[in-house]
């Protein structure tokens, strides 16, 4: 997993300390997810309140129509999704979501999903997720409602 | 597949062959339709404009709140929205869904999506899915948007 | 306000406290909701977790493209949304909603909100609204999450 | 109207024809659009792809829990979709549209919707519209699926 840290930039010790929360978070989030990681889902880059992962288009998530089925594309989405707004180490679940399919993604199509926090107030948050192929084209546009509950999502 | 047709029941010849091109259509759509089979997916029903499918929430669609991943509760409404909204063999494609996750699935639960027509005119439709649990318990409300494009889904 | 009530039917005691909670607190909205009032709306018929409410499209309700604006629409549907999913006198608040607009309303139009109870856990609701003109046309399909908060609407 | 053009800003040709365009077809429809002028809404800035529309929360505009009504919010966003839409000059409608409401807005806010385009291919467009109050407060999240239909809005 990289991360947002370029070389030269600084941060402050606060900062910090939520950039290696977030990394940590995710890993100990995607270690349990065997559905990220039977779609071949890799968590490509980790910050507050941000995710990017990616995932082939393989052979197996083809759909009845010879396209990728949405639906894997949702899930890539939505992962994202789980894991930018779980980075605060604050178990928090999806609500709701709302997807547009832009253009159809085809077997060997390498996608890429970032997630980033649009707003987030008490046990509510809402997430805006951009799905694109390998030539950045947009193939799909994801909003998703997170609730907070109760627990952290792994140790302080 | 089972059929909506119960003994005693009349069908008037065109109500007869519109049921007969939804149940092969899907028949088509569903032997190439990779995802599904490998989400274990089964068509348990089919009538015009109407779809019913099931699937078990398996140890690896798991995420990493241990409760089944979203996306793959979305993938098995969307499933049941493209049979459904393909049953007349036209093809059609999802531009837009939105879902609400009610409660959580987990490992074991056997999922059974239901998907009805809610509105269709010229190349657009809405179709309303349900998914709920081996108990009838809601675990998620689906509406989606289809566009027909040109072509058919099978022969004629 | 008429009421689900037929001559004959025959409710509980329970339900009929339910029903006139319904009514009365739709009542006490109403006479505060200077919005619906401006618009013309009316509260057709209450019962628990229902509504039914209309509107005619006046000249002044018109847009650019020479047809109801779409925002009018939305605002019926959600007032019958409102008036439903605050029917049990707990006061609850719209977190999110989806409309398809499935065709124009038009200038004299005169349009049926019906907003019926989807689903309901905890302090989240799920409600669906259709919207039809005076021919039941299907105008619009909306979708809202509701949110509970503390207090009620009106006196117990 | 103001428009988007700082003083030492250099457009090009078809840049200045674009805009001028955009401005003159938001001000052609808003002419006509008496649902907009009807709830005091103004066009603040034009741009192609992109409109900022204000409005007062008048206290005609309240509803039954004595916060601006949820519609209206909606009507806010829902026009400044149709004048970021439509400016190009081609006739477009809203096909479907989705709200998140963050925090209520009360009698005297002075609400602004920012209309940006967030995709647009062959009939179909998304936009992301956001509306804050005069603090710069997030009020409500809407994105709009935009269709066009055949002819222009105003003349050439």
């Amino acid at each position: 997993m990289h991360t947002a840290q370029e070389p030269g930039d600084t941060m402050s010790e606060s900062e910090e300390r939520a950039q290696r929360l977030a990394e940590r978070t995710a890993e100990a989030m995607f270690e349990r997810d065997r559905a990220s990681q039977m779609l071949g889902m890799r968590i490509a880059e980790m910050r507050p309140g941000y995710a990017r992962v990616v995932m082939d288009v393989r052979a197996d998530m083809v759909n009845g129509l010879r396209i990728c089925h949405g639906g894997l594309i949702f899930s890539l989405a939505d992962s994202a999704f789980a894991f930018a707004c779980n980075s605060y180490n604050e178990k928090t679940v999806a609500a709701a979501a709302q997807i547009d399919f832009l253009a159809p993604a085809r077997e060997g199509d390498a996608l890429t999903a970032v997630a980033r926090q649009a707003w987030r107030s008490g046990r509510s948050g809402i997430y805006e997720i951009t799905v694109t192929d390998q030539n950045g084209k947009p193939i799909a546009l994801f909003r998703g409602r997170a609730h907070r509950i109760d627990g952290t999502v792994t140790g302080p």
